[in-house]
């Protein structure tokens, strides 16, 4: 199900604010009490204006949002924040946020509190989407969720319950970086190590086999297009195989394949009880037939490797909410805080 | 740290039994609610007298043990009982306990508390023993914790705050059966599916990589002894290795590696606070120069091979409690329901 919408007049009390800070936009948007959308808005995120004035904007922006819509200060639970990147998140600090240049060792968390107003609940942008999904998407009926993110590179979180798991040195569900080959043969990851998933699966290592294969000849309808200047894409991959290119076909398959792989060893791991698949890198997604094909082929995997009970009972869906999953799971995990400090009195 | 004990006059109440179901025995054991040893009992299964006969036998030893101490039901919160093998949790059902013929599907919980008179907890034995590492044991001082058991196969468990992760089809936390090789090529692990960590690190597995390694004509002095009669096994390499062979060493440190690769995929799904390795197969553990060398180099692949903010805070040490983890923390994870039952009340 897509993202809700609501009026304020008719919205369940208190209001959560979501933000989610990207490398290029930032989205934030006002929640309610069941997490549907109030409002939101989206603005370049300036990174090369530096952290504090970035702090300043995204607390600015926060509460313009709320002054527009009329609602007191009274009637906000808490703020959310996802970023990407490495963090501490119990220090609320960004660590080397790699797509944030210039915003290393900086104290987010309190910074954009002191701007905005209110307390600061703060998450890896993967984890916020992940709860995004649990909360109000794909995964809103099931307890446990694991969410991967296909896009430049694997991301990944871990619902349990009320627990999302950030780690104890805020590297939890680093899902992308699980190994799936040990061998010195194995790809290597755009972090430098061996055999992790995200160097066979991301888009970025879609865009490399399908470069590698080109350089040793691969026969297939891609080769003109990039030809005549086209650059290889997930999505130029997608408009081939849809015109039927078996070698593109192959490629799709192969990526879901590694993909299964990967699921498989986290099914081990975590057996949520159902698996939501995100990200740019959908190849149509749900409303597309190879989407679809692109799905039953990573389960089909799963069900060659997986423990039987967990193989026929998996739950394997596309992410619902698209951009918006991370600034409403923002808004959920706030909540959450807001919700036990309130029991807690 | 080993299991402390504690007269019954001094211990804390409530007091919680953990039983720990095996095919061959059957340890149970009185423990205080700060998780001190009160009194332990071990006994013969008996499996083939079949599991209503089993049941019974475990609810009167949990009787006579809490009679001979002079505790009345009044001072026993719960009883907390670990099986092995594929089960249903929430319905406390055994499914298919490999070790323990004749007792599939059966309602294992709710006649063992039949017997007993209490209400009983169930979990996966590995759950089990992962709960009483993290309570009192090596654990002790971590937030958030993954076990390994290394024995005839690769058991595992992990500990997140009170959330024991049991998964949502009771197959979570099977932490042998994470994939570290894709490829055809790969090992087969007894559960019959490729490149498994169980089918590289596990007892069995150690022996057949020896068997090969024999078989092609290894130089080592194993090979005597073999041919003197005597069996392969962790024990024997490990004595060879004492003595310096140097096969026997690098087949141990092989193994180390092997482990710590299938670590590290775990430590980017979870990022614990530490890990524990339990289980038979530890080369003479924390005692031992050898078991140390062990350890080392596990924690040098995963060095390797890890996020560097991970790597650098792991704290990775063997089991302290021995054969005792399992019911110590069968026990404790009663605990942890009759404390959510008496808040809820």
């Amino acid at each position: 199900m897509p993202a809700r919408q609501v009026a304020v007049a008719e919205a369940a009390r208190p209001f959560f604010v979501g933000i989610d800070l990207g490398g290029t936009n930032t989205k934030l948007g006002v929640v309610d009490d069941q997490g549907r959308v109030v409002a939101q808005h989206k603005m370049p995120s300036q990174i090369e204006q530096g952290p504090e004035a970035g702090a300043r904007r995204m607390g600015e922006a926060v509460r313009q949002l709320l002054q527009d819509l009329g609602i007191s200060a009274a009637e906000v639970g808490r703020v959310g924040l996802g970023t990407p990147g490495t963090m501490d998140i119990p220090a609320g600090m960004l660590i080397r946020p790699h797509n944030l240049p210039g915003w290393e060792n900086f104290p987010i968390r309190d910074r954009v509190s002191h701007y905005c107003g209110y307390p600061v609940t703060f998450a890896n942008d993967a984890a916020a989407a992940a709860y995004g999904e649990y909360w109000v998407g794909s995964g809103h009926r099931w307890q446990s969720m694991l969410l991967l993110t296909l896009g430049t590179g694997i991301g990944g979180g871990i619902v349990i319950g009320q627990l999302n798991i950030q780690g104890a040195h805020s590297h939890g569900a680093e899902c992308g970086h699980i190994i799936i080959d040990y061998n010195e043969t194995a790809r290597t990851c755009p972090c430098g190590q061996k055999g992790h998933l995200e160097g066979y699966a991301s888009a970025t290592a879609v865009v490399q086999r399908l470069e590698e294969a080109l350089a040793q000849g691969a026969e297939t309808s891609l080769r003109r297009r990039v030809e005549q200047g086209e650059k290889l894409s997930p999505l130029l991959l997608a408009q081939e195989a849809e015109k039927g290119d078996p070698f593109a076909l192959n490629m799709i398959q192969e990526t879901a394949r590694y993909l299964g792989i990967g699921i498989t060893s986290l099914l081990h791991t975590i057996d949520p009880e159902g698996v939501v698949l995100g990200g740019a890198m959908n190849f149509g997604g749900a409303e597309s037939p190879l989407g679809r094909q692109f799905l039953q082929w990573v389960r089909e995997e799963i069900q060659r490797r997986a423990f039987p009970v967990v193989a026929q009972n998996l739950n394997l869906e596309f992410a619902s909410l698209g951009g918006d999953a991370g600034f409403i799971g923002a808004a959920g995990l706030a909540r959450i805080d807001y919700r036990q400090s309130r029991a807690a009195l």
